[in-house]
């Protein structure tokens, strides 16, 4: 028996996920020009980014004119999304920004299906954060099947993962990360859970690195940043634990969500997969038939 | 971030023990045959059994004519061996017994060193539930010095494990174990962590079967071991952990452990290492140079 | 050694909390006449409401036409008071109202002391919350210290708190209450801890009446308030612990967090004191000397 | 809710308790008089022990000659005294001791009925350790039953509990016992807790001194005792909770207990009560109709 350990919704996470993902304004462009692309491609207004977290990706689309709606479990995390928008809400973009906190087992009676979306977002690795809770991954075929209720006939779902059949073949996950360009990551211990000889869990404790002790010049007025690290060096560690979904069996996860009426595009690292060499991440793109 | 569960220490697991190891009489005569040889064939004459638990080895032992000091972390499992002493003080031999409550990381100290013996066992898979505390096994170091200081010049120190080469290959313990005949296991869920690729850890989970629902059939005085099953279902669960020894690095250790002033014997469950095919546990015998 | 236990902040006693003050449109008119006329008395504009929780006392004044500035230490308590920010953004009022998570023992550096206010309020009970951390009342006197910096040369600072030393007398909390007019409140359980004969700590266990299984009668539109009442009997109480603050002694902390520079006057349950008889709550107006 | 604390079973309290309870032989002689002179007067000659803990006052009723059979519920304590009847289970009348793990609310079951005893005592303000599991005593109630089937017609239950009446009144435990001569004890913390008025547990945090740091001479051997503080001041700590029995409810309970066919009388430190101002404890001897 092993325990659950994911401090995402505790609010350590939160205060060190601003560090994790690094400056908003080096986020890669790659990301954003490969998110509006796909979007754009698929004829997409509205958005449901059902992982917000702190809103950063929501916020992206929002400024590139999609009409954006967000959810989270964590109200630690939604604390920055709600600041943001407030902070903001003379623009009307963000006057229009709706906000919930939502479980994605409960989705639709959370958010209700009157209202579908062009396009459903699940993205950042956020659905490997669901653990399986019987053994049996119903809570993984659930929570599908509510995004799969919210997505528009013709429109889209966008859900991602890491390639975890790489980290569970070289037993490490790497520090890099398409998504985000964290200098803070100084090292990630990876731990991985088999049970009977299948793996059921993959937990990662992050360490963060003291910028302050680093060679990396920083201007005068990063006080705040470095603020968030304490002396304390636990206190520069967070631990994360994700499902190790590995691609053929989330594929089928994904088509049984679907009811088999939808077509599946997979890339790795934003390229057809035909062309991405060990990518870090799998992207899916599951159209729902009109 | 994995935590330590284990139940060898908390009294749940002493209550389920006796039932896991299976009645005293059925106790196999292979490893009686076996343990009464190798120690004659040392001439071994006094014993130090550092991991008695409740006892069933070292009683055996002294049945045997051999003078043995017992000693184990765990008051609860004691209680055990305290008892059958105190039943048995009429006899000689057990008025003899000296039982102690004795840390293998601080054993010298706890015990002293005038006394040495001609062997020191730890069998029944104990050793393997010694922690690795700090990630580099110096905990193990500790625990397997001390061992050897206890050992007379000329005498030797008996010790297994699991083959956790073969549990981890395949992924899945075997619930039938040489030592024990226990007609009560009906399930064990194999958990296996691994941290950057090595194998760290594995949690085992043993389910009892309540012989009261299975078709073996019992004479009239078993009542007290039936009412040993809650209708409760986890109480006829433990858990027990254990670091996975490989042959080859848990050899290198003892060699380290004797300042490689000794000799290594290993065997698979008791036979030559040649003619053991897949053994479920490898016996070390260490003999310290006269 | 007696442990905290305070649900405030970890969100139970927000979702019931609602219930335990009862309907909005039910609030005493005299606390909401009393607390105007105590502001106007003393011509404040501009208000600090230092124990905002969900922000039922903040609304009623930005309604009433009060410049109003909030703060919690709850972020659970804070999600009602920025969705009803949100809500009404559309009314000048409340666009510009600021609402912040700020700790009492770092009030002045969470909020900066660049603005004062005509009027610092603690009111609910809310100031009795403070546990005594050392155990000399040093966490009391720096709280206090901190609203005391807030209120500008002639302000107010308006805070209440139970009569305790009636309390302490009886042995038992009311279960009616000035502020509240809660149906729900089936039941206060009253525990009181003494440290050496000197009272440090009150419990109290509320106990929440289901309102579907008494015989009040309710119109249709209370479905969602009937499923904040689970079947399970613990899910309908929540515990919260208070410092049992005496009338002297309080008078004597406040004299001291102004240096001795204020006039205090207390009033009991809204009335001077001398007409109050053994009120349930205490009242104090301290102004700074201007 | 106030969470139940006490550290008499965990083995904190175990390891305190031999300087608790002073050196053996500094054993106040009143009390052994006393113990002595009471089983005498009532022609005692075989003792049940139900409180025995380390073995202390067991110890002390073999030596005078008494046939005593012991128990307790805390293993951790039961360990001393197994280890003393060991040491000397070649003096027949430890030969002939026998020791139980049992629990006063299954005494009987645990015990047996068959045989029934001169004398049980329950000394050591050791009832007052069990807690009122139900909130109207009937745990207190079950247990004092099967304390008194264990008594033979004509025998007596001895059994005491501190002056609580006084504790409460006062607001503070003192320092000093009748039973114990220790020098180590420099602080009783006493926290009271009311329910509604009612008190209903007396928690004792009790502060040892460290000797080697008080001006009190000791000779060479005592390294053992001093090896038993830690630098850490928590180390020199633990906590006790009671019940806080006032006389004449408790007397209440006995009658009960008995059927009323019991005659009690009550002492005050040894003393008949009319002779004993404001006694630390009262004693209770309680004799079964023949």
């Amino acid at each position: 028996m092993v325990l659950e350990l994911d401090q995402y919704a505790d609010g350590k996470a939160a205060r060190l996920w601003s560090l994790y993902i690094g400056d908003q304004a080096q986020r890669t462009k790659n990301y954003k020009q490969f998110l509006k692309g796909i979007l754009n491609s698929y004829n997409c207004e509205t958005v449901l980014d059902v992982a917000c977290g702190t809103g950063i990706d929501s916020v992206m689309l929002i400024e590139e004119g999609f009409s954006v709606t967000s959810c989270d479990f964590s109200d630690k995390m939604l604390k920055s999304a709600w600041s943001t928008r407030w902070n903001r809400r003379k623009e009307p973009a963000f006057d229009n920004w709706d906000i919930y906190e939502a479980n994605w087992l409960t989705l639709t009676s959370d958010l209700g299906t009157e209202r579908q979306y062009d396009a459903v977002i699940c993205l950042g690795n956020s659905f490997a954060h669901l653990p399986d809770l019987t053994g049996n991954q119903d809570s993984h075929r659930l929570a599908l099947k509510n995004f799969a209720d919210m997505v528009k006939p013709g429109g889209i779902l966008l859900i991602d993962h890491r390639n975890y059949d790489s980290i569970l073949d070289k037993g490490r996950a790497p520090t890099r990360n398409i998504y985000y360009n964290s200098q803070y990551v100084s090292d990630i211990k990876t731990s991985v859970v088999y049970q009977n000889g299948s793996p059921v869990k993959i937990i990662l404790d992050y360490v963060m690195s003291d910028p302050s002790t680093t060679e990396q010049k920083y201007e005068d007025n990063d006080r705040r940043k470095k603020s968030l690290f304490s002396t304390n060096p636990s206190d520069n560690e967070f631990t994360l634990s994700y499902y190790p979904h590995r691609l053929s069996s989330f594929r089928a996860l994904l088509e049984e969500a679907f009811d088999h009426r939808a077509t599946i595009t997979t890339l790795g690292d934003f390229q057809p997969l035909e062309q991405a060499q060990d990518p870090a991440f799998y992207i899916h793109v599951v159209r729902k038939l009109p």
